[in-house]
């Protein structure tokens, strides 16, 4: 049994090990660094002594004299407590964990000095790479790591103002999907509730939106276009405001999953509630009643594509940027189905 | 413009920087660690350098000189993407934040060996502390990092034999106050469904749930519990076989979130629903049909009572571990409240 609190002891060094096990101090670093020329038996004592002073390499002094990974990998989410960055993060973690890396994680909160922040703290601790979803839109202050040899892709969004690998999924095709959906059941008056339009992707969206209603015949309406509310409030206020339109819309496409959660929480105690397909698929949106259809793309398959490109840079490979774009797809669960 | 692949070039050194603004490298070192004895327009210079240079002071290098704080915080979750876990993961983040520290995670998957492995990898890493929350029941492998002053704090769980501060909730007032509830409802065959019952949590809300059947009068029976599945079919096929009494459960305690959702979805096409409770939260419970009625506690408390715990031992605090037990609450929305 040992407190937390307990007294403090010196920790045990490769010198202290090579004492116990009457050996020299290289013969413990070829055992602990698994390298050969150690006798079985010799290998042996070493390990016992090791067991016995609770030794433990230490890692960063190793990674340091070795001038090279610290073994770590940041990751500047939007937020880890937002279920789609979970997602990517734990996919980040798998391949990393597969590659003998550990995550170091920071959320920026939409906020740029705060990406910045934290993605130059993490270049501070000499991360071997970053994985950034990026708040801003200038990325100059990474130009000096970048070309110092720190591998960035970045995520969900790309980079303003370098160019970089970036993996995004294929916002445009998909709400351009979401209008043909809602299009087909009748729908003429489709409103767009999106996010603030400096965020990358509510942009991509709104483009796809509009392109969508072009294509589909409905005409491009800007007074059905909200941009910008992300709260409970500010949602419900903006859905109020277009039911008092002469017309008011029969449809919507939220731009993401937040938004369309405080859709649904507005909507809630409304009798006759518009068609909907959300951006995002959401676990339960299956369960809702109705269903609620979506634009579905996979947090999984997005934190995994941005690792494999990081640890290809990290494997040596110099070929220029690239951008991946991953597909989405409609899952019609019955929301969206609804006729005009 | 800067590639990711562009060509790598030597990283700017202290050195690098004294030349660059004439002065020496112990003014250079003055300036970047903020210490006093630098005259306003050399202090002005020697950032001008640095700036020009993109010159970063190594931090891991730094704190391995010191020999004392690394900067991070190791956190040991059973998986990020559960979104309980990134609540609580989040709240580390923002504490540890405010601390200037940064927030390492990995995920378990209730593997005890994997377990091990991260916490011990985040050691060699010399964290400056550990939250874990833990998958195994032994801990003895973190002795010689208590000893050597790693604080260890374990939350949501204890260690299973070592004494260390730890955190949890009230698990089994949770499930007595369910039962409570569900008996107040006329219910008199009441199933608990939990998790595998070597898993702390699921144990002690079994218990809760035991003596909650004996307190309200209920009498406990046996063959009403089910330990173990904690996956869509098997949740389903468990439900199957319950239906099957002679007197089937009117009422069902579901152990926890991912439980709770799978049960869901297993009575989606089901006429007659047997009541439920919850525990743990989670998103939508309130927008379901009926709403879920939950044992509610917050996964941001659990990650910021641990967090605050692991910062004042890391301040000095060498009082004697302490176990904090933070409180739940039922949230009736409707689900619980069918009649029998």
């Amino acid at each position: 049994m040992a407190g937390a609190a307990g007294r403090k002891v010196r920790r045990a060094t490769m010198n202290d090990v090579a004492r116990l096990a009457g050996v020299s101090i290289k013969t413990v670093s070829r055992v602990v660094n698994d390298e050969p020329g150690v006798h079985p038996a010799t290998a042996e004592r070493v390990l016992a002594a090791i067991d016995q002073l609770g030794f433990r390499r230490n890692l960063s002094a190793r990674n340091l004299r070795r001038g090279s990974s610290t073994g770590t990998i940041g990751l500047v989410l939007e937020d880890v407590a937002n279920p789609f960055y979970s997602g990517v993060t734990r996919a980040v973690e798998e391949i990393s964990r597969l590659r003998g890396r550990q995550v170091i994680t920071g959320s920026s909160d939409e906020d740029p000095a705060r990406e910045r922040e934290l993605a130059l703290e993490f270049c501070s601790r000499r991360v071997d790479g970053l994985l950034i979803v990026p708040a801003g839109l200038q990325h100059g202050y990474l130009v000096p790591e970048m070309r110092a040899g720190t591998p960035v892709v970045f995520l969900d969004r790309p980079a303003g103002d370098v160019v970089a690998d970036t993996v995004l999924v294929d916002n445009i095709g998909g709400t351009i999907e979401a209008v043909a959906h809602l299009a087909a059941h009748g729908h003429r008056r489709i409103a767009f509730l999106g996010d603030a339009p400096d965020i990358f992707t509510a942009n991509e969206r709104l483009r796809g939106y509009r392109e969508g209603c072009v294509r589909s015949g409905v005409g491009y309406q800007e007074d059905l276009v909200v941009m910008g509310p992300h709260d409970e409030r500010s949602i419900a206020s903006a859905l109020h405001r277009l039911k008092g339109f002469r017309e008011p819309p029969t449809a919507l496409v939220a731009g993401n999953n937040r938004i369309t959660v405080h859709v649904l929480r507005a909507l809630a105690n409304v009798v006759e509630r518009p068609a909907l397909v959300g951006f995002d698929d959401f676990e339960l949106a299956d369960l809702l009643s109705p269903p609620v259809s979506v634009i579905a793309h996979d947090a999984s398959a997005l934190g995994k594509a941005a690792g494999d490109l990081l640890f290809a840079r990290l494997d040596g490979d110099s070929s220029p940027p690239r951008r991946v774009v991953l597909p989405v797809r409609l899952v019609p669960r019955g929301s969206g189905e609804v006729r005009a």
